[in-house]
C-alpha cells in the first residue's frame, strides 16, 4: 500500500515541525511555503517542495494548513490559486489556524460543496510540540474528515480531541484555550512585576507559585524566561493581540462581554506599542517594569 | 518532656481544622472563639478550650492566629484583651491572616519590642488543606520565630516556605499568589461562560483545557463546581473581594498599577452586587450568565 500522500501548506516554525513529523511517521510529505529558504529546510530534512500550490495538492490524500489566520486560509483555498478544485475529489483540507468559528464553518461549507472535507482543527504545543509530533489538536468535521485525515493527526498530534461534526466547534474551542492562556501570561507579568516592586526574591516566588493555588500551566512555562531575561520569541507577543483580538471580536460579535480578555489584549498591545511585538510574550512583565523603574534579571 | 502547647485564636472553617491537625500531631491544643458553637466543635473534637484569650495564651508555647485580616490580628494582639502582653515572654505568634505587608511588619517589629516573636505566615491551601495537616505557608520572620513555630508549622503544614527573615515577605508573597488566583478564578468564568454563548459542551471544555495551555490549578478545581451547579461555599466570593482589595491597595500604595487585578475585582464586585456574596468564588460565572441570557448546569 503506497504511504499516504500530506501536503504541507506553511513552513513556518510550526509548519515545518510538523511536516517533518509526519515524514519521520512514514507518510509521503510535499510542502510549500511562499519562501524559498522554507522550502530549502524541508528539503534539507528529506521532504518533497513543490513550487506551487496546484502541484502540492494535485495528488494529495491531505492537505494541512499552517497559515496564520483566516483570510491566509480562504486565500490558500479560494484565491487566485486557491486548492479548493485542484485538490482530488474527496482528500482532506485540515485548517490549523485560529480563527473565528464563523468563518472556519463557512469555509468549510463552502469546501465540502465542491467534493472535499474541511477539518477544523486548530492546534496547540507550540514549537516543541510540532517538534515532536507531540500537538493537541481541537478538531470538528464530519465523520468523513476525520477517517481521511487520521495518519496525519496521529503523526502530527499526541492528544486529539473530537469535538463533533460541525466545523467551527474546534475553533470555538481554541478560542476559549486562547482567551485563558493570554489572560494568564499577562497575569503572570503583572504578578512578577508587584513581586520585583515588593522587593521579593523572584526566582522564590516562581518556586513557591508554582506549587501553590496561583499556578498556571502559562505561569510555569513563561516565567523561566522573565528569570533568565531572554525574551528571544518562542511565542511572540504578536500572536496574542492577534488570537486575543479574534477572541474579542468573536465575543462581540455574539453580543458577549469579556472584560478580563479585553484587559489582557490592552497588555499585549502596551508590549506592541513599547517595541516588543516580536519578542517573546511574556515581555508583557517589561511594560510594568519600564513603567515603575523595575530591574528585572538580564540575560 | 511536656508536649509543645498550641493556642488557636480563632476556630471557623480554616482555624478547627489546623488546631485539631495540630491534635493529631500530639500537640496539647487549647483554642478560643467569640462563638461558643465553634467553641464546642474543638472541645467535641478532643481540644481543650479557653473562656477568654488571656486564658489562652497564658501558658502557650506558641500562639496561631487564624482570624479574617490585619484588623483583627490587630485586636488580638493589641486591643483590650489583646496577648501582647499575656503572652509568655519568649513564645512566638504565628499570624496567618492575609495583609498587607507593611502591616505584618508594623505588627511584628511591636511584638517583638516586648520580647515576644512573630511569624508572617499566611497560608493556602482551604479547608482540605487545614483538614489534612497539609496547608502551604509562605512564612518569613526571624530564625527564632522560626525555630519556637515548628511544631506547629509541621503539624498544619506540608510545604513551609522560608522566606527569610523579614516579617512582610510571607505576606508579600501570599499577595502575588492571591493576584493569581484572583485573576484566574474570573478568567475560569468568563471562559466557561463564553463557551455556553458559543455553543460549546462545558464538560468537554473542562476536560480539553485542563490538559491544554489554558490550564491552570484554579481552572481545574473550581470548573468541577459550575459543571455540578454546585455554588456552596468552599471559598466565598467575599473572600476575593476582600483579598483583592488588599492587593490593589497595596499595589496602590506602592504606586504599582495592577489593572488585571483590578479588573478581576470588579467581577466578584459584580457577584457580590448580584447577591453571591457568601457564594463560591465560582460564582463569577453566574455574572456573566445572568447578562447575557446564558443556561448554566443547575445542582
Amino acid at each position: 500500500m503506497a504511504a499516504t500522500r500530506v501536503g504541507v501548506i506553511g513552513l513556518g516554525s510550526m509548519g515545518l515541525g510538523m511536516a517533518v513529523s509526519a515524514l519521520k511517521a512514514g507518510l509521503a510529505v510535499t510542502g510549500f511555503d511562499l519562501s524559498a529558504e522554507r522550502r530549502k529546510a524541508l528539503a534539507g530534512a528529506g521532504g518533497q517542495v513543490a513550487e506551487s500550490l496546484s502541484l502540492l495538492v494535485e495528488e494529495a490524500d491531505i492537505v494541512v494548513s499552517v497559515v496564520v489566520n483566516a483570510a491566509q486560509t480562504e486565500a490558500v483555498l479560494f484565491g487566485d490559486q486557491g486548492v479548493a478544485e485542484t485538490m482530488p475529489d474527496g482528500a482532506v483540507f485540515i485548517s490549523c489556524a485560529t480563527m473565528a468559528p464563523k468563518r472556519a464553518a463557512e469555509m468549510a461549507a463552502r469546501l465540502e460543496a465542491g467534493g472535499r472535507h474541511y477539518l477544523d482543527a486548530p492546534m496547540s504545543g507550540g514549537t516543541t510540540g510540532a517538534n515532536a509530533g507531540a500537538l493537541t489538536f481541537m478538531a470538528s468535521g464530519s465523520p468523513d474528515a476525520f477517517e481521511r485525515a487520521e495518519p496525519a493527526l496521529q503523526a502530527m498530534g499526541e492528544k486529539i480531541y473530537r469535538l463533533g461534526d460541525a466545523a467551527g466547534r474546534g475553533s470555538s474551542m481554541k478560542l476559549i484555550n486562547q482567551l485563558l492562556v493570554g489572560v494568564h501570561i499577562a497575569a503572570a507579568g503583572e504578578a512578577m512585576a508587584m513581586a520585583a516592586k515588593l522587593g521579593l526574591d523572584l526566582e522564590e516566588v516562581y518556586e513557591v507559585i508554582s506549587n501553590s493555588a496561583g499556578a498556571s500551566w502559562a505561569f510555569c512555562d513563561r516565567v523561566p524566561s522573565i528569570l533568565s531575561g531572554d525574551y528571544s520569541p518562542k511565542s511572540a507577543v504578536s500572536i496574542f493581540t492577534k488570537d486575543l483580538g479574534i477572541v474579542l471580536d468573536t465575543a462581540r460579535a455574539e453580543g458577549f462581554p469579556a472584560p478580563l480578555a479585553g484587559n489582557a489584549l490592552q497588555a499585549y498591545l502596551m508590549a506592541e506599542a513599547a517595541g516588543m511585538a516580536g519578542d517573546n510574550d511574556s515581555s508583557v512583565v517589561r511594560v510594568y517594569a519600564k513603567l515603575a523603574g523595575l530591574d528585572l534579571p538580564q540575560s
